[in-house]
């Protein structure tokens, strides 16, 4: 069950960049579910990890790596490594050094990622024997193969690509992402890899990284639990004919926002997979005294299970969405000011119900996979959009039964 | 469904309050949906509300009145009068007026409450038909007919009844409430009316209530939402043979425990019969550096909706807890000192899986309908609970169909 179109793109090659995929048998028996990527040398890497004080072996280990220009990112799916221990640690440690091995690069350039369950031991071996045979796939084509083996609970894989043109030379952004469940990403959780053939110094990368990443993964909510792994990489091999992207240049804002777009557009492809989902709604707080208020008045209404379920009901029940904004904690809130909105149809004026508002047409609105709820707070200037979806029976399922 | 024994107790006469209930037909046709308490003259009352910036209309006028020496509470269940605007500030500032009109008072002794859905108008001209007749049905002996009257998505009605004894001279404490949805109270959300023969002042009675109210109902969540409504009431009689209660005395130790007890037992009632229940969760969080560290980590892990299903599906899935407890904003906190037990089974130990854990002990736990979660974080002394209820294909189903 996913909302709206959701096809896989045709994604091109990144000059410098190859993926390579093979079954290990983790949890899968058919597809696979490990992924080698291999950066050119004198690529520069950018990096996020989640926020959560728990966060899980590999993550520690690719935090430790990350200022030891990375070549390698090492990714299984059907077990996180987390809740492990120093065992974790160590297979985390011992699948960089296989990887240095076969390629002839150092451990320290490997940066190992999992995704999966929490709290089961990591089977090292299994990963160990399937390396080389990832090593041995890899190409500058394995996009499709690559978003695909890095799923759980996704029921589709997860890419986009989008071409620029930086003073005449032709730069390509791919990206893949994963994640259905368990995702509010507080800095950046599930897991998300963009690659360009750009060339770009690391710090500079890392800061555009950091932008993109708080508009776009960490404004995004399935269930409000921030999971312990993952993360968001952004790499740039340089093979791209264009000059180096520096600060301040022109170059760099055009740079920029298509690595914000591409990353709002992997954030949105999560929603769309949200476990259960059959609605994705766009919370926009409009009129807000700052940015972090309307975060968190977007956020409270992106949580409440009664907004949720009464979306997957079809059901505009307004004044859940006004409990919500209610209780998301801010000073001096004032009822009479807030105005909703259902796509175009207002719903709420000066507190209560809008004269105009009728049931028929919130019904209209009610009826579609993708809803916009506007929240006018009339407080000030500040905008922001949260991204989640519906709550459903198959939520309940789908969590209900993920360890049997 | 509501998790285990959930009977009405024998609750006997409280001299000076009375009760009287009646069908005013706003949104039930069969059982009650009005109830008018009555005071003694001379009674104190004590009461908190909930701390939703959005608060309905009846609890905007009966905080107005709280101060008038309250003698009337009229409670309708069927509708919130909740974002109703001006209108429903109205329409709860005439039923007052009714009440005192038929009971020869004032209209500023008298307390409105409202539980229902919200944003729908109130239909004031029913309540105002029923509450003569409300009126003639009250008595001492009500309690049972006034915890029914009360309900909404409730499956049981919900009464506690104590005896305390105050120098040789017998004190009672009954009290109703009422909430199985939109539970995390902020303050005091749901409605709870607790009343007693003891003959106590005004502003002790509330410090009484306060304290119990923070360690009872806001100690409980279903689903994280705060409602608009509803209020908890203590109000004193004085029509016992007791002495006053005076501050610091020991008879205040006697009876400030007492409240605390009957108000934790009517918190624990709303969970039981949580939206959806089957199993009631009591999360005791351990060696947390403050009670606000403690209760924020307990309150993580109960509105994880992870955990909810997990725990619904009775997988003891302690990833998804310890998930949740790194999520909580604890500063510094180190997973290698955190233990979790299922009751008595320890399942993580030193921030991973027990050595001595088997799944066939977490499956014993879980398969009870009443579970103890234990977390001990090892960085101080203090120790709060919380209560909460798992996630069910119910919960989704009630929520869905609330307004249909």
């Amino acid at each position: 069950m996913a909302v709206g179109q959701t096809q896989f793109p045709n994604m091109p090659e990144i000059p410098g960049i190859k993926l390579g995929t093979t079954n290990a048998g983790i949890k899968q028996t058919v597809r696979d579910d490990l992924l080698l990527i291999d950066m050119v040398e004198g690529s520069t890497c950018a990096a996020v990890f989640t926020r959560n004080a728990f966060c899980a072996a590999p993550v520690h280990v690719a935090k430790s790596h990350l200022s030891q220009q990375p070549r390698w990112l090492l990714i299984n799916s059907g077990n996180a490594n987390a809740g492990t221990g120093l065992q974790g640690y160590e297979d985390a440690k011992t699948t960089c050094q296989d990887v240095a091995v076969e390629t002839g690069g150092k451990a320290n350039q490997v940066l190992p990622f999992s995704t999966g369950v929490i709290g089961q031991p990591l089977r090292v071996d299994k990963i160990r024997a399937a390396i080389p045979s990832a090593y041995q796939a890899l190409n500058q084509l394995g996009w499709d193969k690559a978003a695909r083996a890095i799923m759980t609970t996704d029921t589709f894989p997860k890419g986009v690509s989008k071409a620029i043109t930086l003073g005449g030379h032709n730069i390509t952004i791919n990206g893949i992402s994963k994640g259905a469940g368990m995702i509010q990403p507080d800095m950046a959780t599930m897991l998300a890899f963009i690659a360009t053939d750009a060339k770009i110094a690391q710090p500079l990368l890392q800061s555009c990284l950091d932008t993109a990443v708080e508009q776009s993964f960490n404004r995004i909510t399935v269930d409000g639990d921030t999971s312990t792994n993952d993360a968001c990489v952004l790499m740039a091999s340089g093979c791209s004919s264009a000059p180096e992207i520096t600060v301040g240049s022109e170059s760099y804002q055009v740079f920029a926002d298509a690595i914000m777009a591409v990353s709002k557009q992997l954030a949105e492809l999560i929603i769309r997979d949200g476990e259960g989902a059959t609605k994705l709604m766009r919370i926009v707080v409009e009129q807000a005294l700052t940015d972090e208020e309307a975060v968190r008045v977007g956020k409270t209404i992106a949580h409440s299970p009664l907004v949720k379920t009464a979306f997957f009901a079809s059901d505009p029940n307004w004044g859940r969405i006004l409990a919500a904004v209610g209780r998301a904690g801010v000073e001096n809130m004032v009822l009479e000011d807030v105005q909703l909105f259902l796509d175009d149809v207002c719903i709420v004026r000066n507190g209560c119900c809008a004269d105009d508002y009728t049931e028929a047409a919130g019904q209209r609105v009610m009826a579609q996979e993708e809803i916009t709820i506007t929240v006018k707070l009339r407080r000030g200037q500040a905008i922001q959009e949260v991204l989640t979806c519906d709550f459903s029976y198959d939520y309940v399922k789908i969590n209900a039964e993920y360890r049997t």
